[in-house]
């Protein structure tokens, strides 16, 4: 148990109980008496991503962008100064995600530093930066990583005083009134040139942060082509294969 | 089962389990003991665009716009670069719709190119420009075309960071608030200035595919004026009747 | 059955069962045992505008208002190129209306041109525009007129694609969402910038429109004068007789 | 009966036996077994403003302004060009009012001119204008004054197409929306700029009717003190004393 | 019970009824088996102000606040030009209310002239304008004050047509919609620039008012610190009491 | 009973008896027959933070964040002018708090002068104004902090009447209407020129608060380093122990 949680940092005593029930529910469904490692780790990633979905059929074209896409993920994460160890770059799909790239904390975090959270945002964009330099071309795919991004940024803004623009001041829209256990209204409560003000600085971080994950990119093409091409035939890699694939020859900040 | 599948790409489980009832329910009303292609086919069209209205009447002038309309929207859909095929225009009218145009991906989309949605706006577009460049008379007709193309405009603007000027940041103005399964809100959370930057992205990229539209029809003007001759009469065609139309002569793009 | 629909496109199968009740309603009320024309026509009438008011006192002054009114709906209706032609015009209440001028499309309609959405726009203007030059005053019977008139001009500017200057793009305030069938809410999605612009292009539709009005008005003041004075008298005035009327004379245009 | 229908022009059906009713009551409170006019007087009245509240103590300088803010209404509401005839001014407290002065039309009407609109805001005016010019001093009387005179202008401007500025366009921000008969929502579909045009010609109209109703009172100050000064004493005026009152010397417009 | 009456104006029939309710309560309570003055006073103020609070302890400090901030109420109150009587200074908690003056009109009111308002808006304005000049420092005791005296400003405004540059004009925000008994909802009706036009003439109203406070506090400035030290001791001032404090000498206005 | 109430300035009644019956649940739990201070301390903390979480995994680095961020808070309010003593330093998780700070009034406060408010703002910005000057970090950790700020220093702007560009207004946007029990909305009733004042003036507060706790930290880096490492090693530090720390030599201010 102690292990499996120490694999798991980040989740809590409800998640890692999740894992142990979905793990002994696979085991019975296989016909074992006992839990082994793979019920385990298949059991973690539901918990993260939803149950694998191999019957969706997808083109071989779409499997190179979701590779490129995945891995331009897992270089810009792997390869920020003080980020976090890439654990499995999957283009297996699960749930509604179509391919995934899991950064796992080495150890549990309770409060995030402004370049943590700037690292954050720029692994989000690794996926959409690497499909516009390596295929030229930008798709649908990143909508979830911009939305996670966007209101990362928000929130750097606007609630946690990050902007020296903005300053030390909680700009939050919700507001929550709660009459008779009936309504529930946000009103924005500041002004049009603030709300302009929080747009723009918002911009200022994504705009940037995607600049540093095209420059990662930009510097490792060979290698993310590699490695994307790796994946696709493989659809898993795991973060030391990934490391070894990475330190083959030294990668480029 | 899988012929049906392959002809019915996008198509979900229950997609496919309503075509077979629905095919099922027909041959049985017509005292068929087996279901026959023409079954499923009608069928298939069922499930996309509703019942056949045959008794609604449409008088010759409509009869005229109607397939200048869905012959526009076929010309575009087939001519533009990297386009799916057409499968079948009909000016039969179908549930709240006068005639329909059927482009059917060759495979399961799961993720969309910016240039692939760009062609799916232009061939919304190809019905309007076909009334305004042939018949010289816009109609009421283009209002669900335009509702398709400025939702998709929007989503890559605002959602899929498609354009350059506001970047990869997600402005969506869904937000919603569940709270006792009461209530369900939506505020818009960014400025007046960024509403407009997106109202100004969103024109440019209508106007540029109504702009392409427009070209494909200007040049295919006798072509598309005799396939539309011919739709009158027929009121389907299928999709390798239109490519043979189309092919007779090389139609210019 | 058939002559009855002939006289009367635009009506659902529902409107004519609607019809047809209520005419043999009209024959059981008057101790006929046979339905007759006059049944029929009172009860097309109903269906339109609602059941007569005879007992509502309306002074010589306000009649001649709405005579004028109505009159200049019908000539309006009439001599607009392309215009559908004028059933009755009529001064006898019905439900909430003191007057009312029906104009019948010789047949079905499904789509509208620009042509035929500006005339209609013209035919709600003519009432005004008739108070207006005939008599100096204008009074607070248009408010109906009025608000047809917008929503048509606000449909084909943001729904419909029918201004160069807004172009075929789809901004509609119409937003439904519903939750567990209990909330409904709409929030417009546009910016004030693009808002400020509907405004004007409506108000260029409506003053375009009503220009045409006065100008059809304007050049009809004699026969207009001479119509309303017979409308006064009769109460009604069948569509024939309001054609011999105007073409005792060439009207101009 | 059809005295009292004629007495009461505006009344509905239900109005006129809400009277009917009343007096039977009044009549038999008082023993009588004969409804006399006594009896339908007081009902009209109660109809129009509410039961009397004789208990209520009104100090005699509070008495001062209410004769004098009624009188500026009728003297107003008389001496316009065109203005319907003034049927009696109270200063006895009626429900929620301190005083009344009832305007009936000499008959229905069904249509407003702009004309009679401006009348009848230059009407409610008067009372307002009679405590400035009279007494120099301004009061929270005319609240509801004010909300009736607003409202008109504002359907004048917007929904009646009365203003050259706005045209005739419905800028209605009315729209209802049932959906399982639970929610009505109104809101503003019009631009910032339309709504400051909507403001700026409101106040135009209404500026305009306080200039006309303190250029009648500044013109018959001498008789609006008398005649205030009786109301003082008798507390109410019926139509024919204060015609009788302004006719013993010509009163200036 | 006329007595009763006399002294409270402006309570309504409810009202008295509650406090002859509450004076044989607390009758009762003390054993007594007559209601005698003392009950009477006590059921009259907890009318206004709510119950004792006794327990409450309030530091030396904020004692001297309270009874600087209850002294400047009723300084401004007395020494307006037309002011009416001050009838009690507390510094005795009652409900959420540290301290309270009673300022009591010696006549019931109906209307208010714009003079009465602006005396009760600077009234409102005593308390914090005797902080802010007598110890330099302000509280956050003043913001009911504030509450109070912005309605009264914002109706002097917006509906009781009291300001020259908005004129007589009802701009309320408040609309009342009821369907079915369900929903109330109230919009703004009116233009940002009305809106701002609104809150600059609150803003002068409120600053005249505090300027005038002002004024009395400043030219008064002995008196009320020797009022408020006796208010401090017995906590407790009748309006003959601070009569006669203030009439041992001259008070400047 | 007694003493403790003097220990807990603030708590009211209600909070008094939670802190006993928590108090006797601790003593019953540990199988004590009476409640020692051991107990009552460990209860008055709960009913401030919640309960202990120590079974929470805090990696050294942060704890040596949230030690610098406690002691910046600690340092600030102890060393302002005028501010109240600093009773406990924490950094025990308890409830959703990493750690926390207890400054006790030492009496209770009813009114709250502006000086004692901008204080308690300082105090707030304490912690960020730490990691900023300590570690050249800034973290997520002041979120709360800046809420508490943000909502105090817009009470003193918008309804303390505590800014001068603003005046004695009340600029509240609460405003409750409670129609048969259902709907309860707020609307900002002021236009977007004083939204803009009220957050230029909460930004120079916040701004000026901020740069006060900023000159508190920079004058005792030394100190402020030293009291952290005691407070990493101690876990929690209780007043008189900071005192003696901090006057073993003078802080600067």
């Amino acid at each position: 148990m102690k292990t499996i949680a120490q694999r798991t940092p980040g989740f809590t005593g409800a998640d890692l109980e999740n894992v142990m029930n979905e793990a002994a529910l696979l085991a019975g469904r296989l016909g074992k008496s006992q839990i082994t490692n793979n019920e385990i780790n298949e059991a973690i990633e539901r918990t993260i991503a939803g149950p694998q979905r191999k019957s969706r059929l997808v083109s071989e074209k779409e499997k190179e962008i979701i590779a490129l896409h995945e891995t331009g993920h897992a270089l810009v994460g792997r390869l920020l100064p003080g980020a976090d160890p890439v654990q499995r770059i999957s283009i297996i799909s699960r749930g509604m995600a179509l391919g995934y790239t899991i950064q796992m904390p080495t150890e549990d975090r309770h409060v995030r530093t402004k370049a943590e959270l700037l690292n954050m945002i720029a692994f989000s964009m690794g996926g959409r930066a690497a499909e516009e330099e390596m295929l030229g071309e930008i798709t649908t795919g990143a909508k979830n990583d911009f939305q996670k991004a966007t209101e990362l940024a928000r929130q750097m803004v606007s609630e946690w005083g990050m902007s020296d623009r903005l300053g030390p001041i909680s700009y939050s829209n919700k507001e929550e009134m709660v009459f008779l256990g009936r309504d529930l209204t946000r009103e924005r409560n500041y002004s049009e040139a603030v709300a302009l003000e929080i747009d723009e600085e918002i911009k200022k971080v994504i705009n940037g942060c995607y600049e540093a994950a095209v420059q990662i990119i930009l510097a490792n093409r060979v290698k993310l082509r590699r490695i994307a091409g790796i994946l696709m035939q493989r659809e898993v890699l795991e973060g030391d294969e990934l490391e070894r694939l990475l330190t083959e020859e030294p990668a480029a900040v």
